[in-house]
């Protein structure tokens, strides 16, 4: 009996430290799951900060991110327009699989397309694992579907409950209301100025020449390709509908457009607000904070206190603003002490927009820029900051935007790849785990044609697009059009048949091409690697260009004019 | 009389005390002056660093300098070629006062000219404030006057008591013994190889003719220009005289030749082995040590532990080398408990040999490279450390290599500028006393022609040189060709009237120029000043460009080749 009593007393004791052991390392698991602060900047260059070595680009606390945690040098977008880079970071998967791909490669304020409800989204994987998600800021995965203010593809729709100042399109040109930073038409007074060395009167004729022939060509085209089937095969002209952009741009919250046209100079203000005001009110539960800010992206804008400061000119103000702004949200998690169990990452969309000359961003001499495949337009700044977990340092290894994805689900607890991205986790990366390589080969797509891949060192071409010509353009620092030719992924290229070679670790610059045969092993398995990626996708309805013009949101119709600071004097719902 | 007593006392006391005031006061002077070790690289480029936004450099010491020090960001060399700018680094005036400019705008192994001695050095102005002063490295500046030899240029004539090794000339395309990283003339079978896109045959045809051309016109110029008096209206058209470096690199000590060919990959050891020896011995003293490392000049070479480890390549084991040496340096102080009261500065000398391809370093997106005065060839990476004292930061003010000779000179309780400088002391942003910028105008040379000046923001280009066509030089990485044309300040430049505007704060990479009619005003102020300055300029001997077969160093004559590891050994006298 005594021994039974004693076997039985053992086991109960044991039994009750094996439920202890559970309790605690359940616990932890939910303990440690860290908050997560997703921060997304517009046409950011990758020798935008001082971090990254521009020489009068004032500290900012971005700077600071970069100097307290992880700084990745070689890090890409998925894409090099704002639509398809955002669409792939959202869902871990290139925007080839997702249908945000076509013709104007990104979405217009009048397209009746979006990101697709049957993509699982960032948000709604983490509130599946009971994270509170909430986002604020620059949207740009669609707005209306079937009529104008319906919003069936803001971020609500996509498991954001918690929806701050929204920007559902950009803001760009026509959002400035003195649009002294753009000129929408070239006049021939203006070009009469231009000193003779730096236009060349013939290119001016040809070119004129090429427009008309293009015009028909698109008109063509956009009856053709409105809402076909993908193809990897399928050659697209797009043309960016400049004419449909000059409308009034607005702000929304989760239900309602609040502000149209935008007030510049409050914007920032109110994204900081919507930011603060979601962490504090999810500073006990686990979040995840996507906070989408609209610089750099021109028309530059600026509150008062950054305006005409930055020793660089307005860019330089505008990444001070942003800046201050991300410094601000990281000041909050500090003051409630989240700071320690939060990861916060901060990195921009894609390259900037050089064509923009003084407001154009810079790629740290890069090649090429915003919309291109060169690496100026892909590689971007990008930093993971979390005090105490992530061990300050720079990091080379090739990564990518849609390694987001499964990397805040593996960090959350999840497996964080289900077979379906084209993200890997950089876990074991920014916890110092590993110093190993992350991606055998990273595919640059333009739009639906696959222009090159990276591949180890290897960066492989096999279609470029031209280079801007900056003298034609730039005039006093200023851009006399938006070169939309440029966003082209089909006219204005050169296909390179063998591929063109760069070896990116010794010439990240792109500069020295490398002799394609003595490679020929190389690209061999370079073109079966892309077979194999080819017949990972399906054709599915391309989301991009089916515009309506009574899809275009306006708060106050015909005026379009509102600003409703008050929530409660709600005038018009979307 | 007591009266007279206690008045008598006190003023005793008083001047008991005064006394003590002015003992500690000088004791402290003398005290409180800092050693100083000036730090001088070879063709590193603005963008070579991690620091300075390199994507696949390692860390390494330099940019722990830069993380703990001041880094300067518009950092400008008096000159984008080496003999002028280390001139102007040890004199702190223009290369153009001195005569160390001319047709070939380097010293060659076999000239007879040299820093001129009624030029006083750094070495002699801190020698003459009590400091112990050394060298060891790359000198520059002169080897034999008047026979094979002589070394009447050599660093010893010039202030420097301790002479570690010192490589007079260069480790330059043939000091390599592998000569892997060159080929020194373009074969027929090597062109053919390039692919049709790269190079343009029509180009290379029109080339050739203009060589020809150039060839007699040299003839003429090389009996005209030889050791005629500088004139700044004086027009050179310079060549390289290629031919002439067909000989072997040497290494010397103070008095002789000790190495000969030089054997690459102990050199390094060597240098770091001087540098400590000197540090040591004067740890008691005030001293100045010029420690100028042959990194990243080309050739590349590597001791054991540095070859093919960078993830860059070559140049980045080049770069990783050169940082460890000045690591060793560093630790050496630090082990001394020297590193509080020394000044550590480390800088190139101009920007990096693009044209070499691989091996030709990095501007971080700066346009142009060396020899050329677009912002490629004269800006370059600069960082002093002097921890406790030198609070870590960044500074954008524009400021120069010739400020260093003032600097060094007002720390060491010198007044600084004795009117003739070029330089102006920089002590004041080293100490954080202000954060005023020093130059109102900065003058960009090459060789005797007034190419450019920075005035505040903007950057004003009179002529500028060509910039190099990778395409068609660089070959799988390789140089086919030192473009040597690109060296030559009067043929392929142009001439800009009115001159070339870039505002440098906001534009970089100077991609943008700026209208001159709205700026009439700037440039009428700028020539003004140039006026003034032009008139500061006397006529003297030209020091470059003087060659004797019989001046070319031989440690034994006729076969050139001598090791002497031990310097009792000694076979030759210099």
């Amino acid at each position: 009996i005594w021994e039974t009593l004693i076997r039985w007393t053992i086991t109960l004791k044991m039994l009750k430290f094996s439920l202890w052991l559970l309790l605690i390392i359940l616990a932890n698991q939910v303990l440690s799951r860290p908050n997560f602060v997703l921060i997304f900047a517009d046409d950011v260059g990758y020798g935008d900060f001082q971090s990254y070595g521009h020489p009068t680009q004032e500290r900012g606390p971005i700077d600071d991110l970069a100097a307290e945690g992880m700084r990745f040098t070689q890090w890409y977008s998925a894409a090099s327009l704002c639509t398809p880079s955002r669409a792939a970071l959202l869902t871990g998967r290139l925007p080839i699989h997702s249908g945000m791909v076509g013709p104007t490669r990104v979405l217009h304020q009048n397209d009746a397309g979006g990101l697709p409800k049957n993509e699982t989204t960032l948000a709604e994987a983490l509130k599946e694992l009971g994270y509170k998600t909430g986002m604020v800021g620059k949207w740009h995965l669609g707005i209306n579907e079937l009529k104008q203010n319906d919003g069936r593809h803001l971020p609500k729709h996509h498991g954001f409950d918690f929806v701050g100042t929204n920007l559902p399109f950009t803001f760009h040109l026509f959002c400035s209301p003195s649009e002294t930073h753009y000129k929408s038409s070239v006049t021939n007074t203006k070009i009469v100025k231009i000193p003779a060395k730096h236009i060349s009167v013939f290119l001016g004729g040809t070119l004129a020449k090429l427009c008309l022939i293009e015009l028909l060509w698109n008109l063509i085209h956009i009856v053709v390709t409105t809402n076909m089937l993908l193809n990897p095969n399928q050659q697209y002209v797009p043309k960016y509908p400049v004419d449909k952009m000059k409308i009034k741009c607005f702000l929304s919250n989760k239900d309602e457009i609040i502000e149209q046209p935008i007030i510049p100079e409050k914007l920032t203000d109110k994204i900081v607000e919507g930011a603060k005001q979601f962490i504090t009110e999810n500073q006990k539960n686990p979040f995840f904070l996507y906070l989408s800010l609209p610089q750099t992206h021109v028309a530059m804008f600026c509150k008062e206190e950054f305006c005409n400061k930055s020793m660089r000119g307005s860019y330089g103000d505008n990444v001070n603003e942003m800046s201050w702004a991300v410094g601000e949200v990281v000041n909050q998690l500090k003051d409630l002490n989240l700071d320690q169990n939060t990861l916060v990452m901060f990195l921009s969309d894609h390259g900037p927009a050089v064509e923009f000359c003084y407001t154009g961003g810079s790629t740290g001499g890069l090649k090429g820029g915003k919309a291109s495949s060169w690496d100026g337009g892909i590689k971007v700044p990008a930093v993971a900051w979390w005090p105490g977990t992530i061990q300050p340092g720079v990091k080379t290894q090739v990564v990518s935007t849609m390694d987001i994805f499964p990397t805040f689900l593996q960090l959350a607890g999840n497996e964080g790849n289900n077979g379906n991205l084209d993200g890997m986790s950089i876990s074991d990366l920014l916890l110092s785990n590993h110093d190993n390589e992350v991606h055998e080969i990273l595919f640059h797509y333009c739009s639906d044609r696959l222009m090159a891949v990276r591949y180890g060192r290897y960066k492989i071409h096999f279609h470029t697009q031209h280079l801007h010509v900056f003298n034609s353009n730039c005039i006093d620092g200023k851009a006399l059009e938006n070169i939309v030719d440029y966003f082209d992924c089909y006219a204005n290229t050169t296909t390179h048949n063998p591929p063109l070679i760069f070896d990116i670790n010794t010439d990240p610059e792109e500069l020295f091409p490398l002799e394609a045969a003595p490679r020929a092993h190389i690209i061999e398995e370079v073109e079966k690697q892309v077979a194999k990626h080819q017949k990972t996708i399906k054709p599915v309805a391309s989301q991009l260009g089916r515009h309506g013009k009574d899809l275009q949101p306006c708060c106050n119709p015909p005026s379009c004019v509102c600003n409703y600071p008050n929530p409660d004097k709600r005038k018009t719902e979307l």
